[in-house]
């Protein structure tokens, strides 16, 4: 069998014995689940026993790349890291791209799996193949940035690529992730699980190349996916030159940039302030992933504002909203500064702007008072009450112990009705983008395996209305559970699997709108990843088989969750988004109401295959290859039809 | 000529006009000045007109290294950088080691004579013999951490090490430093001179070894320098395991570690909190120069207190006095946060906590309120005001553009009498000895050509009793004059000439007992440092040579800072000092009194052959080679005997 494209290893590392065992990657793996995402839902699926403490020492860490990783494919140099959620209960996933993932397959790996815990704090050398314990005693308790650094001084030689947890993750927080460079494996407490097995670091280099099986018909696909993707009127052109940050004008033009917590979406206007043309003139450097014409990572300066000469790697779109509109701020420094430490400490930038928006909206209301704050006054637009909360919670320190695992666990510990104000689907605080006024990212929202998560099924169609224009409703639930499932396949088939970044694919996600409706899809857009994986790995990805693969791993995904007692109930939006209207601006008066809630749930379900519970068909999954699910779900209590 | 020791080169740069001529080093230099200090104090003196702006062109910014910088000799990878200050307008030097030093040498330059002004932001690239001027327009505004990093990944290849400014430097602020590494060319505002010249980095990278002329003879005399650095009682065994931090300790044992701002030496005690047994918890490991067998370079990480997690590489024993004793701050990781902060920002830590300390005191008394503190509440022990201040003074807004300059500028700015708790001598702010109890320091901080410096001719003898426990009395001006004298002509001799870091010679910097008179020093003592120098260099430095050199460096510095208008009246300490005696503990009592001060001057000129006035005589300078000095002297007024 041809393993172009694959380095050809997996390393299963048991930290509690001090074990390594390194196999052959199944090739039956890389047929069903390509790489990426889909290696780790399938480990994941498979190694760890329903009900397992996410923070013990039976769940898994995956680190995982794909069969594009490392090769010249653009946009490629990027991994799926996954684990059993310690902040949902769910499958826990992020992508992370730079450097890391290439060095990974250089190094001769296709996927690390991590299990056990080890006794005292270790960081993994995986070099030229070889995969060593090595003490991080003295690396216990610095920032990720010192971290990396001090690793490289340590070891001999150069070219070393290093993917570690800040304080954050080593004291547990929930809302801790993982650091590569200045990248993060954001969401989910991946962080978390790291620190809880005193694993502070993982370690990459290698000198192999990746293998391509054929190399000219590869060529071709690379060369056609680049030009598609410079052709492209917006994504090229904007993320290029401004990064993610024009996120932030555009959503605000829609009247969907959530505001204070989502209680003032449309009643102020933070894109002038925090917005692209704000931001642009802070830009220093592009800082590109490995092989990536794009380079949507920008560093920035701050030049004024309350915090000067603050560098930061981003702040991606999201981290903008996190610590700008969301909590009120709108000097720019000082959301550079809270970017910068969550990524020093290694926290998601996501859910702690999140957590401190909810804690804001409490203070606001009364149902907090500075007594509880340790002092702090919660207002919206306090930037310095924001900077001191991600010290404390990245520390657990005081007020910051409360708000350290998430809105879920923040408003059990204060009770008082506080639930109503934490912004969450399956315990993942939401992201950037009202809803109430994008029904098809609700949809995601609301049924994406890893939580409220904006990144398993992004609806680039209610967003930008590329190539074309399309007429698609946002306001509308007609073809929202469709479009959605469509945006999830692809986003498995054609990015989180092979491992590549979602901008490079915006086309092939839209939908056909000649055809109309998703099950009707003509193959064609999806051709160039097909031909690309396809010649890569000498395995033949055809379209359909993409779809299909999509489809498989969505549904795996599912089906783990429904094993740990994910219901359909937990597929819904917080219920604030569907009793209160969006205050104001372009998209005043939308909401999503419970009823439209449930019609899109049953059309998503069925459109998945899915009975009314959420539970996939016995044939669907064996149209799937995931049979051997059935036995599982029927032991949980779920009896598939 | 034999050139062993020496790399051989002299690059002059023009930043104005970007021209570049490389020269060979002159060969009467280093005979008459050897190397490090004694290049940048004869350089200065050859190439600047008096009354030079020191924030202009016409300015030299000079980094130079000395004959054992580069080589197998101990604890030699160090530098004298040197301008005329900014701060005090006398000569302006400051040493400092890591490996730049060692790498500027490999490059193949044993001096870098920076003089003009960059029209835009620009960094220098000495590569293996080779210089260019690239443009650090991208590198403008960052902190000095990250544009190493940048720089690093900017250029290709590995190898490269940098010295560059902060923002505080950028902003021209007179206490801004040069750091390279995480190690500071700390005082005198050496990095206004450079953010002056719109240099921000300088970056070198060479292959070249260091030739040493007589291999077995400086073999011989390294391992015996070792043996003797290794036997000492307590240099070694204290400076290898705690740095300098136990000095918090010894000092306040003595009663002579200043508290809040002088006003209160003896009355507290800082050494349980901020001394070496806090501190040595939190080391994680030691960074020694390059082929320093006594590494005191410790990094720590704050483990609790207000500021846990943060990494840092000291606090120096100053430090920890500046940001702790000084301001009344006894929580460690509050000192480590101020201590990283101006590495970052590019900041001396010793005149920034001195001139928060001066505000401090300002603020108690009354003299100045938080109107003009943009509300910060500056009472001794306001560990946040001192963190905010820092970002201030390195940014220069609000209240922090008042103290940007040191405490001389700020109190002409605030008025009112402040000028009685501006803490320094020359313009340089004072460092961590209460010289009240400890007069030979008080000699030498009243009359060493940079200010009010430890550095320049330290007086172990009155801090360790060894390597015999010795007699001398520190609260006696006997002796006082003529042991500063002595350090003062060993330090430029075996240290900052050689470039020798002062901790591995302090025996050479003993007074002999057996003698009573520094007269009649036998030459044995510096011994090892003649042998080390000879044999590197293959030029005869005999005792009788070195303790030449070390006065003619001293003598010419001198003749430098009376050709800018230095005279007897600026050889004083604070007047504080002469009429407050030590309040409280082992010192209590002790003053220095203006008779006092009066009588160590005359005895301090008499030794050097200076008149009444400071004035070498024509005698004396001809003693020196320092003939030409006699007319410069005249031309400005002052007419030597």
């Amino acid at each position: 069998m041809n393993t172009g494209g694959y380095a050809g290893k997996t390393a299963w590392i048991d930290l509690t014995h001090k074990e390594v065992e390194i196999t052959t990657t199944d090739s039956e793996l890389m047929k069903l689940y390509m790489g990426g995402t889909g290696f780790g839902v399938k480990l994941l699926y498979d190694h760890i026993k329903p009900g397992t403490d996410p923070l013990g020492p039976e769940n898994l860490l995956i680190f995982a790349a794909g069969p594009l990783t490392g090769s010249d494919s653009p946009s490629s140099s990027r991994m799926a890291v996954t684990a059993r959620s310690p902040l949902t209960g769910a499958v826990g996933m992020a992508t992370s791209g730079g450097h890391f993932p290439s060095e990974m397959k250089y190094a001769g790996f296709d996927i690390i799996v991590i299990k056990g815990a080890a006794k005292e704090p270790t960081y993994l050398l995986l070099d030229k193949g070889r995969v060593s314990f090595r003490s991080a005693k003295k690396l216990w308790g610095m920032n990720t940035f010192d971290c990396q650094e001090f690793i490289k001084e340590d070891l001999p030689g150069n070219g070393y690529r290093i993917a570690c947890i800040g304080q954050a993750g080593e004291k547990i927080s929930l809302l801790a992730s993982i650091i590569n460079e200045r990248r993060a494996a954001g969401r989910k407490g991946l962080g978390a699980v790291m620190g809880a097995k005193k694993l502070k670091a993982v370690v990459v280099r290698g000198d192999r190349k990746v293998a391509i099986a054929e190399p000219e018909r590869f060529q071709t696909a690379l060369v056609e996916l680049l030009r598609r993707y410079k052709a492209h009127p917006t994504l090229y052109s904007s993320f290029s030159k401004h990064g993610t940050s024009a996120l932030v004008d555009g959503t605000s033009e829609l009247g969907i940039f959530p505001t204070h917590n989502y209680s003032a979406t449309g009643l102020y206007d933070y894109a002038e302030d925090t917005g692209y043309e704000t931001q642009d003139q802070d830009i220093v450097r592009r800082n590109p992933c490995r092989c990536c014409p794009a380079a949507c990572s920008q560093v920035r300066i701050s030049q004024e504002g309350d915090y000067p000469g603050v560098l930061t790697e981003g702040p991606e779109f999201e981290t903008a909203w996190a610590f700008g509109g969301n909590t009120g701020v709108s000097d720019v420094s000082a959301i550079y500064l809270a970017d910068r430490l969550c990524d020093e400490y290694g926290l998601d930038t996501i859910s702690v702007g999140s957590v401190i928006g909810f804690a804001m909206e409490l203070y606001e209301r009364g149902i907090i008072t500075s007594k509880e704050t340790d002092g702090l006054e919660l207002n919206f637009g306090n930037h310095q009450a924001q900077i001191e909360l991600i010290h404390k919670i990245a520390f657990r320190k005081e007020f910051g112990d409360i708000l350290a695992d998430g809105v879920v666990k923040a408003s059990e510990r204060i009770g008082r009705g506080s639930e109503s104000y934490a912004m969450h689907v399956k315990g993942l605080e939401l992201p950037a983008y009202d809803v109430r006024g994008a029904k098809t990212h609700g949809v995601n929202y609301s049924t994406a395996f890893t939580g409220g998560d904006h990144n398993r099924g992004y609806a680039f169609q209610e967003i930008f209305g590329i190539p074309v224009p399309i007429s698609y409703d946002r306001f509308s639930i007609d073809g929202a559970a469709e479009l959605c499932m469509w945006n999830q396949i692809m986003e498995m088939a054609l990015c989180d699997c092979p491992m590549i970044c979602a901008f490079m694919i915006s086309e092939g996600l839209l939908r056909d709108e000649e055809q109309g409706n998703t099950q009707e899809l003509t193959e064609r857009r999806i051709g160039t990843v097909s031909e690309l994986v396809s010649a890569a790995t000498g395995l033949a990805f055809t379209p359909a088989e993409l779809i299909l693969l999509g489809e498989r791993v969505n549904t795996l995904a599912r089906c783990f969750n429904l094993r740990e007692g994910f219901t359909r109930a937990d597929d819904y939006l917080p219920e604030r988004l569907t009793v209160e209207p969006i205050p104001g601006g372009p998209s005043k008066g939308a909401l999503t109401s419970l009823e439209e809630q449930d019609t899109m749930l049953d059309r998503y379900y069925a459109a998945f295959g899915y009975d009314h519970g959420g539970v996939p068909t016995k044939e669907r999954l064996k149209k799937l290859s995931l049979d051997f699910v059935t036995e599982d779900l029927q032991k949980a209590g779920l009896n598939p039809r």
